[in-house]
């Protein structure tokens, strides 16, 4: 495509450019300004650099001088190398008390509001107007974006269609004082001939507070009925509406909500979709849209921006083990950037390109490609961001007259999250505004043809993570990706399937054989009782002894099993997992009623806990040794326990199945594994992925029934060696009670894992992230109905931004989308059964008398088994609410004096699962590790969804036996260690430790 | 003292004596033999060398044809690269069946009994003096050594003594007929002058079964009777006795029981002593008897030998911490055999010298040496082993003429061992024949002053062991050293110094104050029960509920003490517990009535269990992490579990309470420690050693008190977390029920470490080797009087080797000297208390009924509580005695058909602690490591005395809770994990998780 020549034109246009600049700097990188001292200092100190970025960002958030002293302090105290204007400020702490607080306050207040006033054009519509008007004067365009918190609720979406509906009307007004800028280009009038004066971005996800993928249809109609709203007066008013692109996540529906809308107003022409240098997908996007509007006979207008997420995508891309979806490389963006500017050129009569970077090279580029295409002038502008790359802009304007300001305007709260990401852009090491204006990179290096940067990348060797024996190192099962259209078809289809194997029966499995028995029980969907997932065998008495025969016979052989044969079993059946992972999830859906994401993550941590235990086996198996003196040989080895009892919960049906049931297998016990009376089904897929794992008979052996009947007779048994359980404190408290009495005959210590119930909180602190904590603290509190041992139930909010959290929560709670699991739209669904359903009701009833309900939704229709969507307020430690596991949909809000007594209320409860802080004093997070004593301490993110090896989870206190499922000590309570130590002087002699281990010794 | 002159007159020396070699090779090398060949393979490979010499030593147990096959696959039937000799064997093996068994036992017998004939001077006292007579015509003297097989009892001693006496008259028969060898030098006749022809060695620890350091004067004095009474013939025919040195454990004995006998009879000249030149005491040794034989007048003979039990010594004080009191540098040895011939040879007129040695420059070296000095030729010779090194001999006999062979007879069993030993000696890297006759080594090298490279090794830079922080690597306390008067002193008067203080009133300890109650308890003597150790305090309820509330109300500040403090606590102690050994092992021997050795060995083992506990929190502080992922940083921390009850034994009173305190304060956890009603004074010496390090009042409390009042209000204490127990199997069981039941108020799941009894076995395999595995049972089952819970209970015996076992071990077990633990000549004493005298005497009882009582002592006279030591046979696996635990000298005999039948045996009982097999077949010691299922195994050793470290203790079944005191895992048991996870990333910006965690987060 692009021809040597060619490339030579935008190395000499670039060199022009820059000779155009000069000497001048970017006001931001001036050193005599206090912003740029900040920026000077975070660019040489990468340390610094994470400070200062988060301290602008808390600091909105600081209301007195106490709190900003502090943070101060907490933030920049223990640094040596300190600027002058923050060592001013650390010396006033604590000296000059109070006074000094309220001036050191105003001085930094004053200087941070200076710094987002370079990038932020007014707090109020009326002050952006006022620059707007500067701006037109000084011969640049604009497009106006409304600066907001995140949205987490639908009267936010509602109040960010008011503010541009206001906006607009503030615009229609003014904008006729306005002259055109550079009219006589060809057009209908306008800027350029043909651009309305009013240009407005817009933000999709502000629009529709329940935005998700996995609702892609939903998402798409409510984000569109919200834009046609803003459209209706954009078209009024003749102005242009461009809908930014945000995240990976929205980025489909945002070109879906595009394509509708325009769609639907053809002969307006002004609306414009930005799309991504960065992204992967983007060619192909562009290309589809490219078709599209041929085949319609729409003209588009394409703003082509790098990308401005690439932290955020590149993070979320590996931790939820998704290939990237961005470019890793910066050179392959800018490649890329050039390739689509191209194919826009190429298609001039179509569409507009409105050029989005601040970067010479890509500049000179569109100049030069655009000449090279004879592409008319008014085809294409340049935008940039309003307060940065001013000689970039005024080179611009000088050169190609077309230049359009990208102005946000907004309160201070939600403009630091725009100002960090404008300073991180401007001080990343690759930016190039940072090489060409402060370190003074080589001009051809800045101006060479990215292909060839991005080849010679491309073509540098990897480093190759290393591998445990034959294995690669463990990964987590990649979470679901409903971006993908492919995945949300498979989960419909799985669960299509599913639908159509409703109603068959299950047999009992031992020792390698199905049996059938003549008392059945039905395992319903709770969303619609009517409807039966299957006809169980219940084991009863005769059973349990036929399993527990059948694992003691087996144990000898499965024990003498070497544990690499042993971790095989496990990896097969992972891999059977695999293949089968929507349909295993489809059958969560409507065996107890998980949300899709939910179930497919449930079904991922089942492969997870196959994976990793096959590996840590593997690890112990050659545990680390004793040392040896010269004439011993010490070794420790680990055995079996021996018969275990795996005794599981319904609420992840098949991940702590497995975890616990793999656990005792790869160990070399044998298993008799009882499923949750309410997941039977589910727990016979189980038995189909063991089977096909290539267990011998009696190693694993399934037998549901009524915990009533066989539950005492299991952990009573005096042939089973280890009991792992996972359920309600009630029950586990009776296991390790029953199962530590003496037996007659008994030949051992019982060992329990018990992992019980939770009363889990998180804290709030003062200078909480609301945009992050709320819908953290909704996940938490009521994903899968809050029936999750690792759920919120208690939410402890220190007193200063109680008032504001208790209004947005309430708001987001009441916008979530309740019903049945199968409709993917649904945020809530009904609890496991009718005893859940009562027991929670009666929660509920006593929320009224402990405290006051905050909120109290309505459950939808319907026979399933629906409890309304509660918060209680007024919680106190000494009540019910604050000491019991609910394990339904019932939030207690807590007020509390201070972060100190957060704490301490937080560690009231004898249980001990999971807790989390939302805080951004590091100090206060210091603290909560090491006092916020829960097994599961999560900060500034929502408290369930550990993962496999990253974050073993397990309580302690009342919560259980401080255990940690899927972490590195899990597998040594299923084994018994023992030690062998061989005197291998003899006669006198003593070979070296290796010698002797030659010898078959 | 060498002056260079000399030196180089040794090197011509040394040149000239290996041209009188020439080509001669010590028939030994000559590849034409099978002998030759197998040590060819041997000095090629060192694995083969250590299986053909196990191979060898085995041989002569192995009576059968399949025996002997099985034997051989197991240690050939691996190697690739095998010799011919050995390939035929391994095909016949399966192949040829009985028949092929046979033939490959006659060849190999042959070839095997050829190669000891090399080094063996006959197998009867007949043939060893047919193959003398014969030495004596080609020019050599002799000394004769009656090998044997280890002596493990008096009739054993008995036996070796009528064997020298049944020899020398024999050779009083048979000298006559010997014409005197070079009889023209000075003296009053016989050989070169004066040496009488007949000459004897005899080895000092064959004629006393009893003889350890610990009882030193004892074993001289019955050492010196048995030697009399050879003496007393020895005289009668006028022949010479020889003393054999040993190893160092019987030294200083040894040189005692020569001087003693030597005083004796001062007249009579003939006896001699052997100095070793390894050995770094031996100088001083050396100018002590010339001093005393100058004063005495009396002279002296002396064998000067390098040393050959490098192995065992280098080996045994490695293990047992002490410096080596031998040359680690072959160097040396050799330098010091120089100086100390030297010095010998400056006394010539006091001492005559025997030069023992085959190498080249040693032997030149006394020649010169002599020389210089004008030595007379009749005051030294020269002594070479029989069968080895032949060449030197002859050259010798040219060139000096007077040289005396050391010829062992005996029979093949120990032969084998004597066989082994010499082929270690002639294949091992550094010995000076196999440099000379085999790998050529220049002569000058060979030839070199010792000294000069004994500087240049010790001027090499030596390895450093990498430290754990400041401290360096853990190492046991050193075990008692009782070769030392100056211990054997220490010990005594540390006995004094506790009888002095008996009596004494102790208070309980709670919160930082001595408290006195109006109850107390008088704490006895087991062995005189009238002696009153101390008067204790007795803790009762309120007692109790004061020191849970102390540890509970300390426990916030102890937890958050910083784990290195924490540790340095411990450190603190260990070193307040050191300067204190031998008062605190005192305290043992009175209190509870524990031997010597063994109470230093239980102080011992406490201070260890400070010192590694205290590195493992160390360790533990920075566990392994979980990994983490771009934008989270995961942490695994663990945290005390709060406070803990430690309910002890009296059997290793101070080492077992100061493990388990340890192990639960340094994790964190406040104490409640309540020692054994038996042995509340030993546990206020572990409050002495905690209040000097420094804790804080209230973690660690003491609390002596009745089991039965106050052991189920500890247990069932809601504010309990965690127990640590010791015990037996009633009351733990007991408390395990007792602690998981749910109490109100309770605010967690209690954890119980608990170690319980043991039934423990040893198996002997068929080819056991009794020399080592009598004394190992005797150790195992009888020391402390088999009050230990991993003593041996079960001694299960394979049918061939039933009746050889059993002769050996009632002889043996019949020589042990009993009586009280104060005096260090008894190896058995008083059981604990009245109660177990009961309890062990019924069992006795029932010995008689269930078995065949083979063997019961008589017990002391006296008011301690002594029980009978009994052995008791045709126990099988059905009855009592093999099934429930004795706790005292009662050991019962079960004889196996084979080794499965014994596997299967030592397996059956529920306990399963510790277990020990003798067996010399390598696929029996690795089927031992796999399905001898308890949790200390131990493989040709005794089944007691883990080490902290490296062996960690514990057992599983219904032996404990499958921790493993003294190991990696655990403090675990002691701490909850938490796992923390920070999302970092703020705004879309995720920094690297250093920089996270710089900003104090």
């Amino acid at each position: 495509m692009m021809n040597p020549d060619l490339n030579e034109r935008i190395i000499a246009r670039g060199h022009e450019l820059f000779a155009a600049i000069a000497d001048r700097k970017p006001s931001l990188f001036k050193r005599d300004h206090w912003a740029g001292k900040v920026l000077d200092w975070c660019m040489r100190q990468e340390d610094f650099k994470v400070r200062m970025f988060r301290f602008i960002d808390v600091f909105p958030s600081l209301k007195s001088g106490d709190s900003l002293q502090r943070h101060l302090q907490e933030y920049f105290g223990d640094l040596q190398d300190l600027p002058e204007f923050l060592r001013w400020g650390l010396r006033t702490t604590g000296v000059t008390g109070q006074v000094g607080g309220a001036v050191l306050r105003r001085f930094l207040a004053r200087n941070i509001r200076q710094m987002a006033r370079q990038f932020i054009i007014g707090e109020t519509p009326g002050e952006a107007l006022r620059h707007l008007g500067r701006l037109r004067q000084e011969g640049f365009a604009f497009t106006l974006d409304a600066l907001g918190e995140a949205t987490v609720s639908e009267e936010e979406a509602e109040q960010y269609v008011a503010g541009y509906l206001h906006l607009i009307q503030r615009l229609r007004e003014i904008q006729e004082k306005w002259p055109a800028l550079r009219p006589t280009l060809p057009g209908s009038g306008g800027d350029w001939g043909h651009a309305p004066k009013i240009n407005l971005s817009v933000k999709p996800t502000a629009l529709y507070s329940q935005a998700r993928a996995q609702d892609f249809n939903g998402s798409v109609e409510a984000i569109t009925a919200r834009l046609e709203r803003i459209y209706a007066q954009v078209r009024e008013v003749g102005a242009f509406l461009c809908i930014d692109m945000e995240s990976h996540a929205s980025k489909d529906i945002t070109l879906a909500a595009y394509r509708r809308l325009r769609e639907q107003h053809p002969k307006y022409p002004h609306l414009g979709i930005v799309l991504q240098a960065y992204h992967r997908e983007t060619e192909d996007n562009l290309d589809l849209l490219l078709t599209w509007a041929r085949k319609k006979g729409l003209h588009l207008n394409i703003r082509l921006v790098k990308g401005a997420y690439w932290d955020l995508e590149t993070v979320l891309a590996d931790q939820n083990g998704w290939p990237q979806r961005v470019f890793t490389d910066k050179a392959a963006t800018d490649a890329n950037f050039e390739k689509l500017a191209y194919k826009i050129l190429e298609h001039s009569d179509l569409c507009d390109l409105a050029v989005g970077s601040h970067n010479i090279r890509s500049i000179a580029a569109v100049l030069e490609m655009a000449r090279a295409l004879r592409v008319p002038e008014e085809r294409y502008e340049f935008q940039v961001l309003y307060g940065m790359a001013e000689p970039v802009r005024q080179a611009l304007r000088e050169v190609a007259g077309r230049v359009r300001l990208y102005c946000p305007f907004g309160e201070m709260v939600p403009g630091m999250a725009y100002l960090v990401r404008r300073l991180l852009e401007n001080t990343a090491n690759e930016s190039f505004l940072r090489q060409s204006f402060v370190e003074g990179e080589e001009l051809d290096a800045l101006l060479a043809d990215p292909r060839e940067l991005a080849r010679r990348k491309a073509a540098q060797p990897r480093p190759t993570q290393p591998a445990l024996g034959l294995l690669p190192p463990f990964r987590n099962e990649p979470s679901v990706d409903f971006t993908r259209p492919e995945q949300r078809a498979a989960f419909a289809q799985a669960l299509s399937q599913v639908r159509s194997r409703l109603g068959a029966s299950y047999p009992l499995f031992i020792n390698g054989r199905e049996l059938t028995t003549e008392k059945t029980r039905a395992s319903v969907n709770p969303a619609d009782p009517g409807e039966t997932i299957g006809h169980v065998s219940q084991a009863g008495p005769d059973e349990i002894a036929q399993a527990v025969t059948a694992a003691r016979d087996a144990l000898p052989g499965w024990r003498a099993t070497p544990v690499p044969d042993r971790a095989a079993c496990l990896l097969r059946a992972a891999q059977v997992a695999r293949g089968r992972i929507f349909e295993l999830a489809a059958w969560q859906v409507v065996e107890i009623g998980k949300q899709w994401d939910q179930a497919y993550a449930d079904v991922g941590e089942a492969i997870d806990f196959l994976e990793f235990y096959a590996r840590e086996m593997l690890r112990l198996d050659k545990p680390h040794q004793p040392p040896s003196l010269p004439g011993e040989d010490n070794r420790l080895l680990y055995q079996s326990k021996g018969v275990a009892a795996v005794i599981a919960p319904w609420n992840f049906p098949l991940a702590i199945s497995c975890g616990m049931t793999a656990a005792a297998l790869v160990t070399g016990n044998t298993v008799i594994f009882k499923p949750s009376s309410l997941t039977p089904v589910i727990g016979w897929t189980l038995v189909e992925l063991l089977g096909q794992a290539g267990l011998p008979p009696g190693v694993f052996n399934f037998v549901p029934g009524a915990s009533r009947e066989i539950g005492d007779l299991l952990v009573e048994h005096p042939e089973i060696n280890v009991i792992a359980f996972t359920g309600s404190l009630e029950v586990g408290m009776r296991i390790l009670e029953k199962s530590s009495k003496a037996t007659p005959g008994g030949r051992h210590v019982k060992k329990v894992v018990a992992e019980m119930g939770g009363k889990n909180a998180i804290i709030l602190d003062e200078d909480a992230d609301l945009d992050e904590a709320i819908p953290a603290i909704i996940a938490s509190a009521f994903a899968f109905q809050g029936q999750k041992c690792s759920a919120c139930s208690r939410l402890i909010v220190v007193d200063a931004l109680y008032p504001a959290l208790r209004e947005r929560l309430v708001r987001a709670v009441r916008s979530l989308r309740l019903g049945p699991a199968d409709n993917p739209a649904n945020f809530m669904g009904p609890v496991a059964d009718r005893e859940a359903l009562h027991k929670i009701r009666a929660y509920m009833d006593l929320a009224a008398q402990e405290g006051q309900i905050l909120y109290q939704g309505k459950p939808p229709a319907g026979a399933g088994y629906h409890v309304p969507i509660t918060l209680v307020e007024g919680i106190r430690p000494e009540h019910r609410l604050a000491n019991e596991e609910v394990f339904g949909p019932l939030l207690a809000l807590m007020r509390a004096a201070d972060f100190d007594q957060a704490l301490r209320w937080a560690n009231a409860p004898p249980q001990a699962l999971t807790g989390g802080v939302f805080s951004r004093s590091p100090a206060n997070l210091a603290r909560a590790r090491r006092e916020f004593r829960v097994g599961n301490l999560y900060l500034n993110r929502g408290i369930t969804g550990a993962l496999v090896g990253r974050q073993p989870f397990g309580g302690f206190g009342l919560s259980g036996t401080g255990t940690k499922a899927g972490g590195g000590d899990y597998l040594l309570h299923f084994m018994d260690p023992r030690c062998v130590t061989e005197n291998t002087l003899r006669r006198g002699f003593a070979p070296s430790a290796g010698e002797n281990h030659a010898n078959g010794g």
